[in-house]
Order: structure tokens, then C-alpha cells, then sequence
């Protein structure tokens, strides 16, 4: 198998747990704390810091763990004239990632004995709801290039996790703050679901709060460093032995 | 005490504390939070998080922490030309898992002023919870081999907690993922018990999600690399002077 | 930008999160777990907890992470005679926390779609929670300056994390511990709200508890070590290339 | 001020902290929550965690950071021939915790604005609750012993937060595990309370623990290493130049 073969097999099978996870922990949390729905939300929340946490761990080595489009291409935006991705590898990327997402929902629907293919009906705009993806995507921007950008992407498994934990909790739209795992979630219609009209906007919003994490992170850590290309954990780096 | 006999009662010790904690916490959630079966959940999933990082930091300098048949049989598997468990040796693991288990199981009975000796009724066999073990496993084996093959073996105390917390949650069948603890599991009727006659398909399930993650971690991961012995934390490793 | 100038952003920036984690987590809380307050308080604390710990990680190699003008004036009162902050770099920070912070709480405020501009109806002044203040601000000071003084201050992001996460339970209070953050709650008329009459006598049990946690400290670590100028994460260090 | 006053005020000072965290969380707890008991305890668990942690970190280099007499005196009799505690200080780390421990309780009640001096009428003797002391302060040892042994001290700070946050839920007596903090929690009769007339129950249950502990921890590892001196973390260690 390439290598680049092998870094799209583990952006689809990463991201697709990561949105079964995000999905299966919602529907779990549903049935089981039908009367609380902050409980639900705080059984959702800490299954995805878990999960997330572990697949960047398991990932990272050979993809970079990014799970996320907007990750991928601040990669490649910001390391074009270095170890950034290319634009043929930015495609594979993306095409992994989607898919991957969009089977997770089907597996989360499937492992809960719901019908395998849904799609929701949660409508989730509003105003305030556009406001959050966009400060939580600029956030998850800057985590992660601070992190790779001070030699320190050894933390990023805990961080961004912890990142997304507090999101969940503090934009008010619980914090997708990613493209793919945005379509992922439009195939079920569950906790975690969210309808086809919202996705658009939700991710307009993701794409503009990347732009702004990445230019408030060009203006604090200007220089890249010698570890440019390790966004999220660093793909082909010496570990990956 | 012969190293093998050393590592026989590491394996039992964990994994009798490990079943424990997996039913104590079950028994303890259930009586306090009476009114919401997921905060039952959260509770027994934090519980066990904490206590299994704990179990792997303890017990994996002397066995490697398997505390789990199928982790133990892919360590023989995946390095029967090398560094893996000898099949004399993968018995004893198993034996002293498995028995270990039980007595787990009746330790937590005992803990908690109930009747030492008890069979689940809790039938638990659905297409959705089969799904959720052959996922749940899969994962399991992913996030130990793909620390032991990039050197990150000091990682798995935390991760592996943090893959079976997140398990709980999304994989429908509160991620057993662990042949020996469901059958030590099926000796207590609490909130953590599998009936008897659920517990045969959930093992068969492990075993297929076994092979699964194994299979998948070939082709992510084909290097063994110089760290193929260290099978969660590694055993015989320079740290266990 | 100069030198100054990326700290002071840095501090507003981060002050600016810190409150809207704290503001929005708490709105949400309260919304989504109307039931019980207890409750509202785990969402909040532990939104708290991950996202306080990501915005020192993301921040410290810049500004040293203060966020909180009794640690930078700590900083500065400990290190006069060599690391620490100037009288004017002191000024600077004290201005961009005190700003950020109450821009933190307009943002969490318009994310959860309510007026932006609120004044907070919540008195929270005992005697009880004065002493809390006091006990929380004191083990803040420790914390940061016995790490510092070990070379430890990489363990400073998940220590001053789970400190927080602690105090917001012990002490009554539920921890402001932070004259800045104090007077950005004052801006939401929320479950994170805090009344203007209430605010004064919050930041002076906050200082009394600083100058005591610094008196242990300089009897318990009396050596300042080659770490001096490494408050919470260190400022200027080389991990900032 | 002498090396072994100042590790006497470490101790005194972390188990008042301790004790503070236990008993303040507890009330803080019954107050908040007060429809479903388990939710409290999650509560007081969590803040437990992440206190306990916290206070390691801060005073390990200083005393080791024991706050238990259990622990005090194993690293005694464990380390007669070498780095353990003499006897003298063995009897000031005892007063030390003791004192502080009775200390934390009451600063507990005050901030929480009831009277300051209490005594408990929980009673906690059961048959269950007394294996559940056993069986948690032997891990406690354990845990402690096998990363000192190990040369991995550096962790104890998180592994014995988080075996406690395990065996508050698995034990079903919700580990106290120390006969100084059990002390301390007679003089508050709130949450975290235990009857003057149950203590000593629980202390000789505790003893028999750690013995226990103590002995399978011969057997594990018996080799005592390099690092026998470091139980916890390790006390007048080179990181408190």
C-alpha cells in the first residue's frame, strides 16, 4: 500500500470513529438520561474527549490525525513553501475524511439498532449558533499550530480533545467545528444530528473562524519553526518507523 | 518466585481488581443514583477510567497489564517470531486472567454486603451490542498496537482508560471488549452483569473485533519495529529492575 | 508587532476565552440542567477545567499565561530583582486581562443569543465565601510558584487547571481567584454573574490570599532556582523560537 | 527554619488542604444536588481527584507528600536499611497530618458558614464498608510502592488521584484509606462525616490494608531500585534545589 494510500486509510477510519463516537455516545446519553438534557450533553461531551483524545494518539503517526478539512487545508495554507500538503494529497485528504464521516453515522446508527440510514430533522441556526463555530474552529486553529509551532504536537492529543470538551460546553452550538464530521452528523437523526439546511451555514462559519485562527496564530508565533509539519501529531515523522 | 509465576499473579491481581472496579462502581452508581441509568453509566465509566489507567501503570512493568485474553493471544500472535508471549506462557495469562475475573466479581459482591456468589439475569444479546463489542475490541487492540509499534508504550496507562471510557458510551453494549471480564461479569446480577447464556456471543464478537484491529494495524503499521515486546506497557522491560 | 505588544494580545486573548469558557459554559448549564444546580456547577467546572488547560498551553510560551493580575503581580513582586515583570510590562498586562475579560463576557453573552451588555443581579458576599476566595487565590499563588521554582512549570497548564477544578467545589466561593476575571463576571447576568457591590470584596480577599500563598511559598521554596522567570509556563523561553 | 520543620509544614499544610477538599466538596455537594445522592458523590469525587493531584505536585518535593500515616510509615519500614523515614521524623510527619487533617475539616465548615467545631454522626461499620478500606488502602500502598520502585514517581501525582476517584466508587466505604484524613472527617458532621465510634474500625482496617499492600509489593517487586527514597515523590529529591 502507498503511503499516501495508507495516511487516507487512517483519515477515513479515524474520522469515521470519531463521528461514531460523537453520534453513538449522543444516542447512548439520549435514551439513558431522558430527563436531564445537559446530563446527556455532559455524557456526549466526555465520551468524545475520550475518544478523540485516543484516535489522534492511535492516527497522528501516519496521517497527522486531522479528521477535520479545515485542519488539512490550514496545512496546506500555511506550509506551501515547506512540509505543508500538497494539493493532489489536501484532495485525498477531504475525500477521506467526508466519507469517513458520513460511515461513522451509519455505524453509530446501526450499533444502536436504529435504521442505519437517517437524516436529521435538528434544526440548529441561529445567530448565537454561528457566533460559537466560529470561535470554536479559531480556537482549534490555534491549538493546534501553537502547538506544532513551539515543538510541543506531542501534546496535541490532550489538548485538542480538552479543546473541544470545553466547546461542547461554551459556544452554545456544542461545537462541530469541522466540515466533515458537520456531514457526518446530517445521517442521523439523533442527539447529535444536525439538518441538511444548517449544515451549510455551520460550515461557512467553521471555514471563516479557521481563517481567523490562523491569522491570529501568524501574528503570535510568526515563525514556523522547525516543526511546520507537524499539524495535529506530525505525519511521517521519525516515530512512524 | 519464578518471573513466569510473578507475571501469572500480576495478571490475576489486576485483572481481579479491574473486574471490581468495572462491578463495585456498577453496584455503588445504582444505589445512589437510582433515578437516571445514565448518570449510572457516568459513574461506572468514570470509575472504571481511573482505576484501569491505574491497574496498567501498576501491574505493567511485571506481565505487560493485558488483564485480557485476546490481548494476551495477539501479543503471541503478532510476534511468534520474536518478543510475543510462548503458548505456555499465553495459558497462564489466561488462566490467571480468567480467574481473576471471578474472583473480582465476588470481592465486589462481597464489598457491598450482597449475597458473595450470584449469576446475572441480565440478558444483553442484540445485533446492535454484537456490533458494539467487534467495535469496541477493535479499537482496543488499534490503540495497543499502535503505541507499542511507535515506541509510545508509556502512553497506553492513559489511553487504553480512555478508549474503554469512551467505549461505554458509543459502542451501544457498554464495551465489555474483554473475554475474561465478561465471564467474570457473569457472576454478579447487578448493574455490571451479562446473563450467562449473553456471554458466549459477546466473547465470539471480541474475538472477530479482535482479529479485526490486529488485521488493520498489519497494514497501518507494518513495521514491528524494535518495541514489538511492549504488548500495552511492556514486559521484562529495563524499568522493572 | 513588538515584543510587549504579542504579550499584552496574548493576555487578551486569553483572558477573553478564559471568561467566555467560565460565562458560556455556566449559560448552558443553567439552561440545559434546570433541575439541579449541582449539577450546572460539574458542566461548568468542568468545561473550566479543559479549557483553561488548553488556553495556558496555547498562550504560556508567549505571555506566560497569567490571565490573572495577582499572578502577574506576583510575577512581578517575586522576580524584582531579575526575571520577573517590569513596573510598565505589569501595567500592560493588568490592562489587557482586566479588558479581555470583560469582552469575554459580551462574547459569551451574544453566543447564547442574550444582550450583549448586562450587569450582573447575583450578591454573593459571606463571610464564608470571602475566606473561600481567600484559600483559593492562596493555593493558585502556591501552585504556580512551587512549580516554577522546581522547573516543573511545563505541568503548569493541567495543575493550574485542576486546581481551579477543585477550589470551584471546596471553597464555597466556587473560586473566582482572579481580580480580572471578577470583574469580567460582573458583565453577565448569568449563572457565572457576579453583582459590582459583590466584586470589591471578592479581589480583596483574592489579594490577601496571594500575599500568603507567595509568604508559604517563599518559606517552603526559599531557593527561586533557575526558573525564576517561568511563571505559570515561562515567558520568552526558548520553547518560543 | 530546619529541612525537617519545613517538611512538617508541607505535611500539616497539604492534609488541612486535603481534608478541605474532601469535606468542603462534600457540602458543597449535599447543598447543590441534594435529589440523588450519587451525583454528590461524583461530585466530592471529582473535586477529590483533582485537588489531591494539585497537592502532590506542590508539596512531593518538599516531603514527599504522603498526608497518611499509612504511607509514612511504610516508606519507614520499608526503607530501615536505607532512604526511609527515621523515627523521629516518622512521629513529626504523624503529628503533622493529624493535626492538619483535624484543621482542614474546620476550615471546611467555616467556609461553608456553619459552626466551625463538629462532630460526625455517620456511622459507617459495615462488614462491606470494612473489606472496602482493606482492599483500598492495600492499592493505595501498592500503587505508590510499585512506581517508586520503578523509577516512575513522576506519575504518582496522577495515579494515586486517580485510584482514589476509582475506589470513592468501587469500595463502597468510598475510600478514605488514611487514618489522618479518616480523623479529620469526625469533626464535620456533613457529607463527608464518619462517627467518632466508626474510626477506629476503619484505621485498623486501613493498617491491615497497607500491610497487605506492603506485602505483595515484596513479592512483585523486590527490588527496592535506586529509587527507594522516593515514595510519592520523592522527598529532598535534586528537584528541590
Amino acid at each position: 500500500m502507498s503511503v499516501l494510500a495508507r495516511r487516507a486509510l487512517a483519515e477515513f477510519t479515524g474520522t469515521a470513529l470519531l463521528v461514531a463516537i460523537v453520534v453513538g455516545s449522543g444516542i447512548a446519553a439520549q435514551q439513558l438520561s431522558a430527563g436531564d438534557v445537559g446530563l446527556q450533553l455532559l455524557e456526549n461531551s466526555t465520551a468524545t474527549v475520550f475518544g478523540l483524545a485516543v484516535l489522534i494518539l492511535v492516527f497522528g503517526p501516519i496521517s497527522g490525525a486531522h479528521f477535520n478539512p479545515v485542519v488539512s487545508a490550514a496545512d496546506w495554507l500555511a506550509g506551501r513553501r515547506g512540509a505543508g500538503l500538497t494539493p493532489a494529497e489536501l484532495a485525498s485528504y477531504l475525500a477521506a475524511q467526508i466519507s469517513g464521516a458520513i460511515l461513522g453515522a451509519i455505524l453509530a446508527n446501526a450499533m444502536f439498532d436504529q435504521p442505519a440510514l437517517q437524516l436529521s430533522t435538528h434544526h440548529r441556526i441561529t445567530s448565537g449558533h454561528l457566533i460559537g463555530e466560529f470561535v470554536a474552529t479559531a480556537g482549534l486553529i490555534m491549538v493546534i499550530f501553537a502547538l506544532a509551532r513551539t515543538g510541543r504536537a506531542a501534546l496535541s492529543a490532550t489538548a485538542v480533545a480538552a479543546w473541544i470538551g470545553a466547546a461542547y460546553w461554551f459556544t452554545s452550538s456544542t461545537s462541530f467545528a469541522n466540515p466533515a464530521v458537520t456531514i457526518g452528523r446530517v445521517f442521523t437523526d439523533t442527539f447529535a444530528g444536525i439538518a441538511p439546511t444548517s449544515a451549510p451555514a455551520f460550515i461557512a462559519a467553521q471555514l471563516l473562524g479557521a481563517a481567523a485562527g490562523l491569522a491570529l496564530i501568524t501574528v503570535l508565533y510568526p515563525d514556523t519553526g522547525d516543526h511546520a509539519g507537524e499539524v495535529v501529531v506530525g505525519h511521517d515523522q521519525p516515530t512512524h518507523h
